[in-house]
């Protein structure tokens, strides 16, 4: 018994695995390029099933084609979309730049699996046929871009934001929780007047609520599909209408605000707003490695460091040093952070080639916007699980820190001068003296005037000055 | 005569040149950062006399400065606002982090000046201190990210939109004006199905219009001012209601919807929304790259490349080839867009390096966000002015190439299915015969069909199937 | 039957599948690492495991191992590397910065193994423990960066090299080849004096001979190992010449010139050689996206393009347009450049972070720089294989484009000088005349004297002047 | 009397100031480019002199110019290499990507002065002509790579590797003397087993030897020149062994080994040796933050951070916080790295748009690298004398960190295994214990076993273990 069988396209016949349900163009492609082994991302290959499902809904509506058929296709694709025939899309990211050969086996997977519920023999061209029926009034080159944005919006409002919202709950919760533990500030990592804890870590929740709103801020145009423009953006032979019931079908599906592109040739040759989502993915990068840093920094220690927060402990740190605990949760984040950014620069990189009517650096763009949402939905969740929600901060050393500062001399400034109050922290630093005995030594404050203004609990609120 | 006189600061006394209004930290930041010879921007420097200009109305009215020191503050900031003391701040970018030396350089140029407006003396710290008085209520940690964030919106709203506008008009233009000039398309570089010139423009025109967009969705939060944060975001030694009324005072004096900041502490120590700008630069030199690169790929020749644009002749392009013409507006601004690009990410790698309570890249980060608002404003004027505006598209040559094109077949697919018309375009790019002489050759079409089908100024519309 | 078992750290037991060699760290990792799925890359692991190979070796030398216990980790170790137990690696890349759970799950996972072949019973502490045998002499922190340095040497010796001289040699064949093809030049995309074809391609073929050189040049840093250094570089717990006698080994094992080390501080706390590693793999990528750039450029077309290359047809090109064939081996290349490109990004942002004795990118680094030399491998070949090795040159378009040039009046300026050549080449691109027609039109040169200077095969050589 | 002139070139006249030795190019692309502010990088303007003076050298030698002309264009162009013309280079870098306009302002400004010297008129074309007599055997397509290969070339072995090697001794110098103090280890930022304080700036040496080695490794690819290949690199219009008598010239004016480029069609159509080069310089970008970060991080305090380092204090910190010292010679360093880490993108995105036979991004690639070395340069050595020289360690502090850490430990493991230690660890972090009262409450250790083996002075050496 045969273990393969013939499947054909315009360049002849080629044999593909029996059991396979893609066709010729697929086998020729994993042939053609023996290329690393990043397969297409899960959800760009789930949102091409969508497309497929949306695609014939409109065409059997408008005629296209008989029920018969769209019926089969529709069940075909919605297995794809739900994920039940992810190992029939064995491509690679590096292929054609227009995903033309991720669409035929998305094409040729629905068709040969509609052929299969039709007739019971799986693969083929007939009566399904991937390019006439799967394919109908679509072209790589608008079907591709639109599973990129639909892929891209699913898994940022999915994912993404409600992890980012979870991570945001628990800062803020900190912010107000920690609102009466006044400590040291530091800026240039030097000692500066005091703040709570929870304002530093209000700091941070805001961080995060912006980073939610840059990202939502791209969805409007992240919901714009380029379906209906097929070849070059005008539409050839796709039927009137076809773009706007697709994307009213897509919204359906999905529930989602999904419109077409109002210009289909911009949404083929260009991908400018996948560098913009990248981008707003960057900032969130740029955020979160700022609070991961400032937690292994406040965490340091346990008895070297600054020792201001104890992280949890999930894990030995070390494979020589006996009860070494590490931040790793803010080292894995961190890490993260670094290869969103990297990959944001392959995404520019690959959006600014775009020349004449197609871009085509499509793979490249999709599998890393659709990389870095994912590892920053990820890290983020468990950052947030595993080391934000275990916080605790160590009291009495943050008391202790805070009693030895010299910077508790700005709030003299006002009063004293900037020179005078100057004078005195330069005399404490020099001669290793409190701040109270260095001005009482120099003769510039009185002890009563000292303690009315250097009240570090007063320095963290806005003060009064008259 | 002297040519310096003594200035001093809490490291002691200094020289200072006799016609300086500056001070001794500024003398002493000349002397300890001899690096590079990139000043701070002077939209930053402008952005800080705007600054100090505020603070002081405030400080008058809240009665922190009497009526005539605030006055000599007043008058000497504006003309530091206005560009009347650009000499005097002799600093460069590569600094201390948080700007502190710009700061005090603004801060002893006003009080110095103002000193000089009461006394007739030039320079000093009395009456007019340039801490106690023009820093009254401030920190260098507030004050040099209210002036970045001020300097960077005035440029976008004065000089960036403006030029993205006078651009995008211009591609509409065209976009409008060519409409009826059917031309090959070309997907991978390879001759695709036609459309019109005026089509290929209207992407460009969308491009640019999204590009607006998305700068002008950074604005609200670029808007927002730190100042009233002081050294560490509590606010320490600024009044009540300062934080507020300076960002009225802003607000009034630029025109601009400055508000203060909902939170200090993100500030301070993070600038996000520097990055986020900088993100949305990034889209546009994208953006801008794809077109200036079409245009020269069209432009291309004049005798051995596409041809199908004219653009126009500004210089000798060659000093060796005479006669030749080169597409010098588009190279000047991929350069720029490359710039821009490098720009975004010294900007990413400043901005995720802050600590704590302050991000001590503040200089860099503005000195190139201001860097590539400024060339991409100047270099997309000229390009509009120097290359768009003056472009002819050579309707010879274009409907020549449109006529020889092989994939006027895709118009038979529809009726004959993908595979017969695959059929006949390979016939004929191997015989290099006409796709009607190969059509009918191999029997599958036959004229009448043909020419009812492939009929390109149809093709460029979207069709009805049925 | 249990289908797992009970592995114990110093956190406590932690169930780990019955199947599974690896033990309670490995498994707590996958625990609290639920980011991505990208796993540790293969070469690492069986780097790794000739780590835990050669040290054995060593410590068996040296005494700190029985026979027994040295040849079951031998044994076991020898397997990792060799890639039998690749499934035994779960751990992902977003973990700890040192990478300790990946080191650990080596360690438990020889362990595990070797008890297996000691006891019969998989996985345990006894009688070869994780820690105490198997990482006996080392820590995380000397362990996972010699294997970052073996596994990168392996792969640019074994198959970047490689690939990159098989590319070379092909366009090496071509710029041979055809010499005798004089072509026009392009400068700017706008023509220029001739060259020949094979001219052009011996620049392709040195920039490959100088990418290969760039990247050997990093080797003799490359072949530098931190084992020996354990905890933070002192190499505190390793007997004495267990760095140099480790080195050895590996030099051994794998036939590169592996050393110790000169300063196993430098080793821990930075990546600076991958940095650089990752910089001439940058180089790389810039190299071959010229490359590409240009063929798909010359081979642009069929009939609307340049059309001076025929690049081989390897797939059907188009789901829409039939008969269309794309460069699709250049645009797999070009994002897979633009891919190394974002992680070199990636890779310098990690490699500046570093932080007193240990850089905590360590995976980062290994997953970028390791991606990146595979994906270079197999795209060089494949780009080598499937479009170099079939290039065809149109020899009458080449012809028929150099004969229409305009650019060929340069060899007419040094006799006519520069000013009345440029009037030639303007009156002829002004009216559609050729060359000579205008040089006589406005009598600037005779006909004699044109056909003397003017010959296109003699200007692609260095020409006498006198 | 006039204040301007007229100059022509191909497109008619133009007014040119009376005072400016330049011509109509220069004057045209004044006005075609006003774009942002950055001109040509001097280093480069110098090197473009040598380059004209060595040309004309050979072109006198070869007679292609007679004694008289040849010697007028000698001596105008050795004041442009000398400085002496700095202000007649008016022109920006976002200009044409060939750097045409900035080789005629060469050409022009050395014929103007030619002129003057020969006829006592400024300017003119007559009897020094700037395209037949100044640029001949050239074209800016050889001569502009040329010189940003002999100013590149000069920068670095002038400037940055004495910076480099200034900043090595006083790293080294640290490294010896402080090799007596022995401190806590940290990893993970987390305290870990001791080290010297020699030990830990010993790795920093290492860095920057390294760093000089990479860029010192470019070298002879960057002495390779471009000259010679005039337009296209096939050496039209320059006489046979004008390319190595070029090179011979500009080998003995500067004595660097310069050599005519192997390959001129690699030379002219791409700058991968300047890419190359960038690379090296992120390198050093990377390895100098890593120092600059540790010293503040080392440095932080002076009563609330580490405090193992102090650091020079060069002035006020603060314009609020009086006596504040902040780690500033560290932020302009750390700065300018990050300017270094974009600019390498800015070149790495021009380097990979070359097209056939042109780089047309050269202006830009010369500007961003020549800043990143001029700014890693001076920043170097501002920071070698202002920061590193004055670094003085707070022998107190140290020690009395050293003596609280837990990490001591790790020094019974050998002994007591692994996990006996750990519990140790453990025991004493949870209860506040040291080491020896933990390990003794736990019956673990007794009192003479712990104090024969954990003596941190013996740990920071490499231990027998038998």
């Amino acid at each position: 018994m045969s273990r393969t069988r013939k499947e054909t396209d315009s360049f002849g016949p080629i044999d593909v695995p029996a059991t396979a349900y893609w066709g010729a163009q697929t086998q020729r492609s994993i042939r053609n390029f023996p290329i690393g082994g990043e397969r297409m991302p899960l959800p760009l290959v789930h949102a091409l099933g969508l497309v497929k499902l949306c695609a014939a809904r409109v065409n059997a509506r408008n005629g296209g084609l008989d029920e018969v058929t769209a019926n089969a296709i529709v069940t075909a694709a919605g297995e794809v979309a739900e994920g039940k025939h992810d190992d029939q899309f064995p491509l690679v990211v590096w292929q054609t730049g227009s995903g033309t050969q991720t669409n035929m086996n998305a094409n040729e997977v629905i068709a040969g699996r509609a052929n299969e519920l039709l007739t019971g023999t799986r693969g083929g061209k007939s009566p399904v046929h991937p390019n006439d029926h799967v394919n109908m009034g679509q072209s790589s080159n608008d079907s591709f871009p639109t599973a990129m944005h639909i892929a891209a919006a699913r898994e940022v409002t999915g994912s993404l934001v409600p992890a980012l919202r979870h991570l945001h709950g628990l800062l803020a919760a900190h912010a107000a929780g920690w609102d009466d533990i006044v400590k040291i500030g530091r800026t240039h990592l030097q000692d500066a007047t005091p703040l709570t804890l929870g304002q530093e870590f209000s700091g941070y929740a805001r961080q995060l609520e912006d980073g939610i709103a840059r990202v939502e801020a791209v969805l409007p145009r992240l919901c714009r599909l380029a379906q209906g423009g097929t070849a070059v953006g005008t539409g050839l032979n796709a039927p009137p209408g076809f773009a706007e019931d697709f994307a009213a079908e897509a919204a359906t599906a999905t529930g989602l605000p999904f419109a077409t592109a109002p210009n289909k040739f911009e949404a083929l040759a260009t991908h400018d707003t996948m560098v913009e989502l990248s981008g707003a993915l960057n900032v969130l990068a740029v955020s979160l490695t700022k609070i991961a840093n400032d937690l292994r920094l406040l965490g340091s220690g346990p008895r070297c460091g600054l020792g201001e927060l104890r992280l949890p402990e999930n894990e030995p740190g070390s494979s020589i040093m006996p009860g070494k605990v590490n931040p790793t949760q803010c080292e894995a984040l961190t890490m993260v952070a670094a290869q969103v950014m990297g990959n944001h620069m392959a995404v520019t990189v690959g959006g600014l080639q775009g020349h004449l009517e197609l871009n085509v650096f499509k793979p490249l763009i999709a599998y890393n916007v659709l990389q870095s949402i994912r590892l920053l939905s990820d890290a983020a969740m468990s950052f947030a699980d595993r080391a934000v929600a275990g916080l605790e901060p160590d009291r009495e050393r943050i008391a202790a820190l805070l009693e030895q500062s010299l910077m508790l001399v700005t709030a003299l400034a006002p009063e004293l001068g900037y020179d005078n109050a100057a004078s005195i922290a330069k005399h404490a630093h020099a001669t290793g003296k409190t701040l109270l005995e260095a001005g009482l030594e120099l003769g510039l404050v009185d002890e009563e005037t000292f303690r009315r203004l250097v009240r570090p609990e007063e320095m963290v609120r806005r003060q009064p000055r008259g």
